[in-house]
């Protein structure tokens, strides 16, 4: 079997999981990959045992020279659209991290970009691929829940009291002027719209809670689903959990309907009780390798299957503007203090 | 010591927790009571032990005969001013049950009513005397969360799913056309008005989940704080909890602070992690008997207390306005998907 060919872009902090990851799948050779610095390409490099390294000026050479089936995009969004056009004038299909680009205009030319030159366009947007969602998609799915009244998730990840918070992992973190909605919190929106539908109405409200910092590091949003149901996301990357690990299942969800209810721990353990009777344990599969339950692992899975099917990707570059609408009505609540309505 | 001489009015499910309170302090005795139903009455005064029992008709002549000290109304909100005009005119103390009356311009008339006769009035708002409560404000006020960040309750009573839903409890319920937030709701808005000062702002989302019923059993409020600070309330009556007795501490409670976080479970545990410190378990009084933590009883014990003292109520009439006022702009914001501003 020839194997898919990928370069990947990008040697940051989250890089290593999608590195990571593509170890693991059999169908697909990472043959090269490129930074901005090319001394922290060499690294990455040799860390993930992949092949050759570029430098950022040598972008389309590298294409052109490698000539691969994919580009995985794992660098920061203001870098996006430069590297989508380079990779679909040749043709080439590509796997693009959120958030898609800094701004919704930039995000729409960069699917449009993708849709004109007929290449396939995948959206990294790894939360909904974390196991206990996939479940709960299951079970509500399945009617097990009955109609869905309500989801409420709360996340609480702690790493951004310091002084120095964001510095060691993720430093650009510190001058986005917008951080929690438009980098975290669309995580979670686009969760609420895996399992609940597409959302019609938000109202938010954002705090700045560490003052080194310049964007909201502090969320409470209410979204109105289509179907008549809530989710609420109470978040805040300042305080903290109690969890051993705040970065695995990243927060606590519970989801009610018709019939009962399911919630999630922080462990990754989900329960479900229906109306009247007793509490159990869900028996599902999720493991602590990788990032949060191995969701990147099952995303990237996700998009071989579909590269050699054929068939549609669940995270398209058209969905995924959905998601980032969500998100920009979400900062328009928040500067008017009033519910937003979405088309 | 002369004891306080203390009436009571009524004799429904609620109006156990108020006589079996009074009976464990001793400075107060409890002569008489009445209800629309004498039979009801008579019962009621026999499983108390209290001396006499009196037909609603008789209220007037009962009030003239038994010269009591105050007035302890447990009857449903519509008989409020009737008693409360009857009382005043005869200088008696009157402690309320909330929600004070159907309408907020009959809650004003009530509050005016007993000022301009010059007579205590109290409200019966017992969650804010819920032992959890009482601890989360000490910690507040003592600088140990430092400057508030928001409050999140989480409350599913599962009492309300049934087709007979609340008929063996509060029949009434099932056909008041503002259910959860009139009658259940209002007692959260107090209780945060009581954590984290006044409300400036509302976002609500109702839900009438059991058909069975008039009024609405489920909600999501946002409240913005004047400080700046968030209080959501998840709620539903119709949803179940995991807790042994939904009925102990009513729901779930996160507190989180500029230093750190305060956490109430199904149990009455109180945890406490200050930022960057393990997770302590706090050791406070809490206690199973009586009405949710025995706040009837410490609400009644804080009436005594003012009466004998001459001392402030902390549930006056004129405070209880405001959380009415809060309820009723939950209802606006409901009517128009629109977050509503109070002065």
């Amino acid at each position: 079997m020839k194997k898919l060919r990928g370069i990947c872009l990008g040697a940051g902090y989250f890089s290593r999981f999608q590195y990571e990851a593509w170890a693991r799948i059999p169908e697909v050779e990472i043959v090269a990959l490129a930074n901005r610095s090319l001394d922290k390409a060499r690294e990455a490099a040799a860390l993930h045992r992949i092949p050759r390294a570029y430098a950022w000026a040598d972008l389309a050479a590298m294409l052109d020279a490698e000539k691969p089936d994919f580009v995985d995009i794992i660098t920061p969004p203001e870098t996006h659209l430069e590297v989508v056009r380079l990779a679909a004038a040749r043709g080439i299909a590509i796997i693009c991290q959120k958030p898609i680009a800094p701004t919704f205009a930039e995000c729409e030319t960069i699917v449009e970009t993708a849709r004109r030159a007929g290449v396939r366009l995948m959206i990294h947007e790894n939360f909904r691929w974390q196991p206990w969602y996939r479940e709960m998609r299951r079970l509500l799915d399945a009617g097990m829940l009955g109609e869905l009244f309500s989801i409420n998730i709360r996340t609480r990840l702690g790493d951004g009291w310091q002084d120095d918070a964001y510095l060691a992992r993720q430093p650009f973190f510190r001058t986005y002027p917008r951080l929690f909605c438009y980098e975290t919190g669309v995580h979670f929106l686009d969760t609420f719209r895996y399992l609940g539908g597409e959302i019609t109405s938000v109202y938010t409200r954002f705090q700045k809670r560490n003052p080194a910092i310049l964007g909201e590091d502090a969320a409470q949003i209410v979204c109105g689903f289509a179907s008549g149901a809530t989710a609420i996301l109470d978040a805040s990357r300042y305080n903290e959990s109690d969890a051993a690990d705040p970065r695995y299942t990243f927060g606590l969800v519970r989801i009610d309907g018709r019939k009962g209810h399911v919630e999630l721990d922080l462990a990754g353990k989900l329960t479900l009780k229906l109306l009247g009777q007793p509490t159990r344990l869900l028996d599902y599969p999720h493991t602590r390798g990788g990032f949060a339950g191995d969701c990147v692992h099952a995303l990237q899975r996700h998009f071989v299957d579909c590269m050699m099917s054929g068939g549609p990707f669940e995270n398209t570059g058209e969905d995924y503007l959905k998601s980032t609408a969500l998100m920009e009505a979400c900062y328009r609540s928040q500067a008017t203090n009033q519910v937003v309505t979405l088309p």
